[in-house]
Order: structure tokens, then C-alpha cells, then sequence
């Protein structure tokens, strides 16, 4: 499979089409940004391990019945997903407080949630993400009922899929945002990434952050976080 | 019923205690303020037309199968309530797009919803009211999910009678933000206002607004505004 023509690039990838219409290949960039682009830096070897992480998570979630955009890791940080519109939906899952909702609500960081909470932000980076909720989603168009249902159902098995899964690596999944998408057949994938750009993971026994906020908040180490987490989940 | 002492005031209303530990006096204030307590001002006859509204859209609500605080108006200005703790959710239901749904989702005023959509504020001045969701108001406690469950389907009762009730005075309800309070026995119940204050209101031909956006917006005739929904509401 190659690249044909770059048709986007974001904060963290570039998009490409491929000879398949309905195929593009993701490529993953080390550059990082946070506090809605203000920030900006380079976190050396992430778009490596942000792409193959993705990939042994989608594979692993596909099995456990949550349908994904993946096709085939194409190289260390490149992959070829199926082609989908997104919907204008950033999904966020919250097993423990933390980052915007503590300083919204006015809570402290760490309080465990009795259940896991769901969220929407309108993806709009003129209007900075704001919270939405289903009804206004729905009266905006920006997906149906149906839709929302469905990304809801397959949110939360993704979280209790990630729980799990990072609880036997010695990790505390604290939230993580996901984005889906849509095929030319109107089917809803999970697409996007899951890496710790896009999670907060913190170490089970001594809280440590070995993720992006390590970035944002200038605590150091911020390879090391990503390359532990690597390690940690596919052992390498 | 004799006011004993005042427990509360508020930006429009003052609340006092009577020898009925279950019943409280609500005076309303001509005071009004908006954008978060920058802009201030007064509304000339304001908390009367408010108070006479209040109550007798109450009173109708409540035949129509909504609780409500209301127990009895006793002058122009005042009102006897039931004593409640007031749920910590601003509740806003739209049938049209404006105010602050209009610029946090960068879309014009006047949009005309397919169906009515609901959301909550957390009531916490310090924070600034944010948006909250079903899953937060829970994980937070401020709600249980029966009680959200009970309210959404009271809001929704309340604009469907407004909604009727309204459009045969020739006003076309734009939106509007409800209180609940819990009385001693836990009965959730309708609280605070439904007035010019509370509601966006438009005449039905012109598109003339005949609410606090007159105030907010520096539109001229506030007053006037006021009076004629009381004119043509109550007939006075």
C-alpha cells in the first residue's frame, strides 16, 4: 500500500490517500502540542509508539466487538485505516477525576467515580471544543440518536476492555477521549488513536502520570512515560 | 402568614422564613442583573408582573401534573412557598437556538430545533454556572439518576404546556431555565420563577423580543416588555 497524496495533517498526523478510495494511511508525528495548540513541542520517538500502541489496542478491541477503523500497520509509524468521516464528537471516558473536569466542577484531582461518566466535545477549533451534550448535538446535526447510542455503547466497552487491560500492567486508567468515524456504508468505527495523547494513565501504586500530562504540566521525563507505558502494554 | 427572618437574597428575589418550618415567603426585587452579575440594573414593576406570572403559570402547572413549590400569593410582590433545598441544576430547555447556544456553538439566533432539547448548569456561582452533564451531575452527587430522570420529564411537561399556552397569546417560547428543590419529605418539585427573567419569549409575528434580552441588550422598553407579556398572559 502507498501513499498517493497528503489530504490533512492535524497537531499529531498526517492523513494520506492510497489507491483504495476507501483506504488511507495514518503517519504519525513526534510533535505535540496542549491547552488547545497554545503549547507547543517535540516528544522524540511518540509518533512510533503512538501508532503501534493504537494498533495492539484497536486489533484487541476489534475482537472484543468494537468495530475499527484499522487495516494494517504499514511501519513503525504508519498504518493504513479504513476511510471514514468523523463525527464532530470528541468522546471522553472519566473513571477518576482529573484535568478540565476538577478545575470546571471545582473538585480536586483523584476523587474515583462510583461509575464511569461520558462526555462530548464539538470538535470546532474556532469555537475551542466546547462541551456539548446529545440533545444539543442531535438539534445541531452533528449525529442521530442512533448514532450517539451506538458511540456511547462502544465508548464504554472500550473502557472496560482498557481497564482491565492496563489494571494487569500495573496502570489506573484515569479518562481517555476517543474519536469515530464513519464508512462510505454509514457503519460507525472507532478511529483515531488510544495512546497517551489521548489518556491519562497513571502507575497503580505510586500515582506517577505516564502520560501527556507530563507534557503539559512540565514534569520531565516525557519520553520516558511513553516508552514505559510501551513497554509495560506490549512489552516493548 | 408573617415573614419572621430573612434566611437568603438573591440577585432578583429575597426569601424568608414564617413560623411554618415547612413554608418560606418569597419577596421578588425589581433588581436585575445579567452576564454574571457585571451588568446591573433595575426593572421598574419587574418583581411584581415576575411574582403574579410565577404563580399563575404555577398554579395551572400543577393541575397539568406538575409539582411545584407554589402554596400561596399573598400580596403583589410575595408569595408563600414551600420550603425546599434547591437541586443544584439549572435546567434549560430550547426550542430555538439563541443566547449562549447560539455563540458556544457558533450558530445564528432563530434556528427552530426538530425537537426541544434540555441542559444542565451546575448552580455554583464561583465556577460561573458551567455546562454539566447527566453523567457528571451524578458523579458529583448533585443528582441521583431518578431525580434527573423526574426532572428532565417535569422540564419537558413545562414547555409543552408553555409552549401551548403561549403561542395563544401570540408568543413563540424561545427557551427557558427551571429550578427544582427537594421538600422536607424529598419530593422533587418545581422552584423558583417562570417569567420574562427566566424564558425567552418573542412575539409570534414580529420576532419582537419581550424578555431580559431587552435588558441584557440594551434594547430599549424593558418595562414595556414586561408588561405586555403580563397583558397578554394574564390579561392585566
Amino acid at each position: 500500500m502507498k501513499k498517493v497524496e497528503q489530504l490533512y495533517e492535524g497537531k499529531a498526523k498526517k492523513v494520506y490517500s492510497t489507491e483504495d478510495p476507501n483506504v488511507v494511511i495514518v503517519s504519525y508525528k513526534d510533535d505535540a502540542t496542549a491547552f488547545d495548540g497554545l503549547k507547543k513541542g517535540t516528544i522524540t520517538g511518540k509518533g512510533a509508539i503512538n501508532n503501534q500502541m493504537t494498533n495492539f489496542l484497536m486489533q484487541q478491541l476489534e475482537k472484543a466487538g468494537v468495530p475499527t477503523h484499522f487495516v494494517q500497520e504499514l511501519s513503525e509509524r504508519e498504518t493504513a485505516v479504513k476511510k471514514v468521516s468523523i463525527v464532530p464528537l470528541e468522546v471522553i471516558v472519566r473513571n477518576i477525576s482529573a484535568g478540565h473536569f476538577a478545575s470546571n466542577y471545582g473538585v480536586k484531582e483523584g476523587i474515583v467515580f462510583d461509575e464511569p461518566t461520558i462526555e462530548f466535545s464539538y470538535k470546532n477549533d474556532d469555537l475551542h471544543d466546547p462541551l456539548i451534550n446529545s440533545y444539543h448535538a442531535v438539534a445541531l446535526k452533528l449525529a442521530t440518536w442512533d448514532e450517539i447510542a451506538l458511540i456511547k455503547k462502544y465508548a464504554f466497552q472500550v473502557n472496560d476492555f482498557l481497564k482491565k487491560t492496563l489494571l494487569e500492567c500495573g496502570v489506573t486508567l484515569v479518562d481517555f477521549k476517543l474519536e469515530f468515524g464513519k464508512t462510505a456504508d454509514g457503519t460507525i468505527v472507532l478511529a483515531d488513536e488510544i495512546s497517551p495523547d489521548t489518556c491519562r494513565f497513571w502507575d497503580a501504586k505510586t500515582g506517577e502520570k505516564l502520560d501527556k500530562d507530563r507534557f503539559r504540566r512540565d514534569l520531565g521525563n516525557v519520553e520516558g512515560a511513553y516508552q514505559e507505558m510501551a513497554r509495560r502494554l506490549m512489552g516493548k
